[in-house]
């Protein structure tokens, strides 16, 4: 990427105005000039330059106000592509999205939890090849893959910080590595953050807010969102809500802390919880040697659903407990809102909604000050790729505001 | 405050000359113009600007490197001043310092909690008006007052929103009454949080850094700040860290929470924890009947370092459920530090610095990813205060950064 301060206000002035005609959806050159506070002028030429590059088109005339009826501009969605892929022990997902963030193809398959990287890595560039081939998507217009996994991570660099899901993951290049097999730039992120500026995309909440987003899939993550921009801290290795501390008395976690929230709220834990509950485990068929927790933690929580009375136990006290992390996240971040995403929630969504939002209401500090609404994810179970993918083009059309400086180009 | 876009970047300009100039404290023309990427022309212009409002001097001329010596500009420090005033039950404390955030004057005094506010806000500005009559500070150089509270807050109103320490307080405008008796700016803002951003100004951290501040008076709260700017959230009701859960099985809080740390950790329930150990509160002379708890826990604080195994026990346990929640805020903000300040660390501060690094240095999640240090504040006792009015340096020399839309003014 332009580092000189000349191009980087150029391209800050370009991802100004490609973000506001995607927000809007169709907008004219004059209301983009109010919106972004930029000269008519300056206006006039980064729209011809946006144009000249594909990226816009004009959409038609928008209602005269009494003179000529004005332009309007939209992005034009097949111009780019990106691709998220979500690197998860238990389950994978891949998705391709163009410019204005829809979705456009999608593939999942088992997870890498058996594979070392050295193997998942070549094999994951062949699902995506073979997913933009089906798509039909032009490689050369492509911006880059959106790898997104849990944490810690070395983000700039690329790798993963832990011995998760096996000792070879720990300090694999992992996104070098892809974006040399795939030859397109790939950014690593954390999948839960992925996930949380993900939803700002897709107009989940209000782009203005100050939102959190709990993410569960077999770990639990987070991110925050203010006013558009990811909350990243020292390192991006922030809103780590599933390794907080529930129960300073608690046993201690692998993870070097005690309490841990997801060892009393994860899918693990609640199908640990189940295995122990008398008869439950027969009744749901849950196979006490099967490590692939979502499996029979989407078993219990179907059986919530319908009216098991020991398996609606078991997923009300997981979203208790998920709600106690709530409500320190809402009282450290001051939220306005937090959106339940990832497949976890997936089935049992509705009463992970009710009751993390009771504790929300009822618990948070400064709750007298502003509400806050807990709210499902807009795109449930995929939020992490999707999220992933978003995170190419925001990095891309905001260029400037969060340069992409972890681009891992060849 | 002027708000047009033309004014708002002229004002940002200067804010941010002045904040270069002060953390330098002594810098050229060039130097300037290099640092802050604007150019000489520019720099010229503001630097004529700032002089002529004896807001910086030239302060002799730097080392030749070849050329002509080049003049240095400083702040000059006696040009403005600012007042910060603590408002707490048990103690207040006023200090007024220069524009380089040093202390000129100091007082404190027994806390507001037995007074209503209709009477403790003539009280605190009788102390105010007696405070820069002693220091010989002109009333027109005053900035204006930082008013600092516990949370929650409604700071563009100036309003505490709870009944702390009784009834009467709630929704009262606290900082437009005082305001209006002192015929100065105030801007309320939370005690913990001014504490924070008044650790930047003291040079106590890297100022790129990511770094969170634990606040221990009768309450705990905190702030965090990310490269000089304060995280505020939704409505600057952030960071209330002493009523976060450490334990989701423990005992209802008035605030609503369970399990918060102020009660497990704070000076009154380590106070509390004292009196129902045998023979402590005889041998310490504690009063059970003292609502005062900043006494009580100072003496308790003063046996522990001087190897009363008891008070020492207690102090510990204090430090480690503190350690807990430094765990949290760092996994959840990726802090780079924590500072503690505030008078409650200010006799047993060491044995608080060494627990609470041991909890941070073993349990963080991300503490593969780089260190974190936890350190003393360099305010101590007064730091709330001391932040208080720094706040109002800051949203002077930096204004455009952080407006100060909540003065409130005549």
């Amino acid at each position: 990427m332009p580092t000189s301060p000349v191009w980087g206000s150029r391209l800050k002035t370009r991802g100004l105005v490609l973000d506001l005609i995607r927000a809007a959806r169709t907008i004219s050159r004059i209301e983009l000039a109010a919106s972004s506070g930029l000269t008519p002028p300056t206006i006039s030429e980064v729209v011809r330059d946006l144009m000249a590059d594909g990226l816009i088109v004009e959409a038609g005339r928008g209602v005269s106000t009494g003179g000529k009826p004005r332009r309007l501009l939209q992005l034009n969605p097949t111009a780019r592509y990106s691709v998220g892929v979500q690197l998860e022990r238990n389950a994978c997902v891949i998705v391709v999205v163009d410019l204005a963030g829809r979705q456009v193809a999608r593939t999942s398959f088992r997870g890498t939890a058996q594979m070392p990287p050295q193997q998942a890595l070549p094999f994951l560039a062949t699902q995506v090849k073979a997913l933009l081939d089906e798509a039909a998507v032009d490689h050369e217009r492509v911006l880059g893959v959106g790898l997104v996994s849990h944490g810690p991570q070395d983000r700039p660099a690329g790798v993963l910080l832990t011995p998760q899901p096996t000792d070879e993951w720990r300090d694999y290049p992992v996104a070098p590595r892809l974006a040399e097999i795939l030859a397109l730039p790939v950014l690593l992120d954390n999948d839960a953050a992925a996930a949380a500026i993900g939803e700002y995309w897709l107009g989940t909440v209000d782009p203005r807010s100050t939102y959190g987003c709990i993410y569960m899939a077999t770990g639990i993550g987070g991110g925050v969102v203010v006013a558009g921009e990811m909350y990243r801290g020292s390192s991006s290795n922030s809103v780590e809500i599933g390794h907080i501390s529930i129960d300073v008395h608690g046993d201690e976690c692998p993870c070097g802390n005690r309490g841990c929230l997801e060892n009393y709220a994860g899918p693990a834990a609640v199908v640990r919880q189940a295995l122990a509950t008398s008869g439950l485990a027969e009744q749901l068929m849950l196979d006490p040697a099967d490590t692939d927790f979502l499996t029979g933690f989407a078993r219990i929580a179907a059986a919530a659903n319908t009216g098991n009375t020991q398996a609606r136990h078991l997923i009300e006290q997981s979203a208790r407990y998920l709600g106690c992390a709530a409500v320190t996240i809402t009282s450290l971040f001051d939220l306005d809102a937090i959106v339940l995403a990832g497949p976890s929630f997936a089935v049992a969504g509705s009463i992970y909604q009710t009751l993390i939002q009771q504790e929300v209401t009822r618990r948070t500090f400064a709750r007298r000050a502003h509400p806050v609404r807990v709210v499902p994810s807009a795109s449930g179970s995929d939020a992490a790729a999707i999220g992933g993918a978003v995170l190419v083009l925001h990095s891309e059309l905001t260029v400037g505001r969060a340069p992409t400086e972890a681009a891992h180009a060849l």
